[in-house]
């Protein structure tokens, strides 16, 4: 027996393979700052575990399919303090944003369908496309002039008659590219020209700087039939471990069509739809102190990377990854050199190499991603043992560095 | 822009019309109980929320794709006591039974690809099979003779190159069958001989009456590397809040495939493993209490439906479901009336209509699936309810009746 084609054309997140090298690592007692992946060390608001902890259902039923109404009426409740209005109907609860993207493509493609987005891109859009078999097709955006849109054109040009939709991550992972109003204009207007779906994927919403208001195509009602919001609780409460995303549109013909998915799976958890609740009925306060304390992360790693000779990059406007270029060929060697090879003070970091944000995985080979998700303490050691690392890799392998 | 087609294939499940005329009935004062869903009246084991009520996780973070160590080795264990040898690394946690099953259909056919099981099925199999471009095949089994498989050149002549997979449900679901030794030789000897997967789907695994043996293709040595085991604690520990169900596989080359579909989604509910946890250490004595519960209410459906004219069914063997013919035409129709148009003093039953359970939607017209999952007492109420319905439908509908 074999495999599925579909299910081989997925690739493994690149950054798997350095675990069982940094848990080695650790063995020798090596301490490694995980810059690699966006875990949040922000404690979970006490409301959701409240809740949990005092659940006394006697029989732990299946919930509604679209989720319990008391989550679906305060993420209606949510979006009505950003502007948006929304009603119950528009929206389903899903096992984390995960879901709601691996449900869209379903939902709207077919076998061979395109879904255009800007490249570097969230690594798993690669694997939910493959999974579904949908061609995802990129156009680049890059790091020196902050991963800004190309010019309408060269988007249009990518369009096919097999493209369905338009994605877009705003802000972006992993390049913390907060869209303008141009560019989200640009791809409202593309939209609606070529009567395509625009997808666009905001669970880092709360994550933007410098008193940026918020702007989403949700905004624009002449979209309404052609938006979908993809949409999960993980980052912005730092609640990754509770599995609940949304799905919204108020097209209501493929609401009516996507609710054949979550009914095919039945329910999401109870206890974590619970817990929820909570966290969504949180006010702008909340908000206010995760940013705070990420503005002062993003600074502490800027400055830091500023003062590393040969580093390219610059300062995301949202989510918690800086993509930066490195003086080096090889990322990946690099980042594996740095967990075997190397500490400073007993120290060292993982980072993620690049290549898994683009389609063709050679393209960059000289980037990494770097997830501020740790204490500005932490942060600042960090920026330490790589800039010693880069140093040090430097004199061990010349041939490798730029 | 359009849906796409694989999500226009798939099917509401048939039950679902009948909720809001459920809804109106209740308002108008009327009684309903619900024999139409497989949720359990059991109560949750107390060690679940015993669990989840003192977890203190300052920052709920993600789990590992494939699940928690503690829980993946609490199901061998589990396993174990079954007389089944799995180590940690042949399964996954999966977001319920529902997930490994989808996971299952992407991770072994491409687009157009079959997958051979039993009529009538388990509903949702058709979704998923749509949902992932699968054909569903497949071959007939009758309430007359207690759904016996056919001779193996029946289930023989309806496989093809495009088949990759044979699919039991064993307890079944609609049909409460348990599969025989002989059975199950069957389908292992059919998967060896034509080089296919052999899928068993046993989440009602502890649902067996009359001390029958636990009989699984999974006992079958020279089966491994074919087989591929769905569970779930949905409905053992009457849990079917928490989506928690397993993948299990020896098949190495197949879980190293598999995994890049659990890191697509990255985690399943943290709360919800760790919950299941508790669960799966409970050791004979509470599946014996629940059997003791199901037999005797088995026995009070049997007995009441035998004493109803017309209706034909065997006595269920395994999971919490009779399939009965009545002696009428359609049974969607009567369903509907017994909702909106009868009651027998103040109250009525919601039952699911066959149909939903058949590759062509024509089939199972005259028959209905009654889930026997609440107590006594109140199965005793429903099945005199129904006996009223019938004998009053008889007189309003004879055009409608056999």
């Amino acid at each position: 027996m074999k495999t599925s084609q579909r299910i081989q054309k997925m690739g493994e997140p690149a950054l798997l393979k350095y675990y069982p090298l940094v848990s080695e690592a650790q063995k020798k007692g090596k301490k490694v700052y995980f810059l690699n992946i966006g875990q949040p060390d922000i404690k979970t608001p006490a409301g959701f575990l409240d809740s949990v902890n005092c659940i006394d259902q006697e029989v732990l039923s299946y919930q509604a399919p679209e989720g319990i109404i008391e989550l679906r009426q305060a993420a209606c409740d949510y979006y009505r303090r950003l502007g948006l209005h929304y009603d119950v109907g528009d929206l389903f609860v899903t096992n984390g944003g995960s879901e709601a993207l691996l449900f869209t493509f379903i939902g709207i493609c077919n076998a061979g369908d395109e879904i255009l987005t800007a490249e570097p891109l969230y690594s798993i859009y690669k694997e939910m496309a493959a999974a579904t078999d949908v061609n995802l097709v990129g156009f680049k955006t890059y790091a020196e002039d902050g991963f800004a849109l190309p010019a309408a054109a060269v988007i249009e040009a990518a369009i096919t008659p097999r493209t369905k939709a338009l994605l877009m991550t705003n802000p972006g992972n992993p390049t913390g590219k907060v869209f303008s109003r141009e560019e989200i204009e640009v791809m409202v207007k593309l939209a609606i020209k070529h009567n395509l779906y625009l997808i666009s994927d905001e669970v880092y919403r709360e994550f933007v700087y410098d008193s940026q208001d918020y702007l989403s195509p949700a905004q624009y009602d002449e979209l309404a039939q052609h938006f979908i919001l993809i949409d999960s609780i993980s980052k912005r409460y730092s609640a990754c471990g509770a599995r609940i995303g949304f799905i919204v549109s108020k097209n209501k013909t493929l609401m009516n069509q996507l609710k054949k998915l979550v009914q095919m799976r039945l329910s999401v958890s109870t206890i974590d739809q619970i817990g929820a609740v909570s966290l969504l009925k949180l006010d702008g306060d909340f908000f206010d102190g995760v940013l705070k304390e990420y503005t002062c992360r993003r600074e502490i790693v800027y400055a830091a990377l500023q003062e590393i000779p040969g580093v390219i990059c610059k300062e995301p406007r949202g989510a918690f990854y800086f993509m930066a270029k490195l003086p080096i060929k090889e990322a990946s060697h690099f980042i594996e050199w740095l967990i075997t090879d190397f500490d400073y003070q007993g120290e060292t970091v993982l980072l993620s190499p690049a290549n898994d944000f683009y389609l063709n995985p050679q393209d960059g080979a000289d980037e990494v991603r770097i997830a501020y998700v740790l204490n500005g303490e932490d942060m600042k050691k960090s920026m330490e043992v790589l800039k010693h690392g880069l140093a040090a890799y430097e004199k061990a392998f010349p041939e490798q560095c730029k």
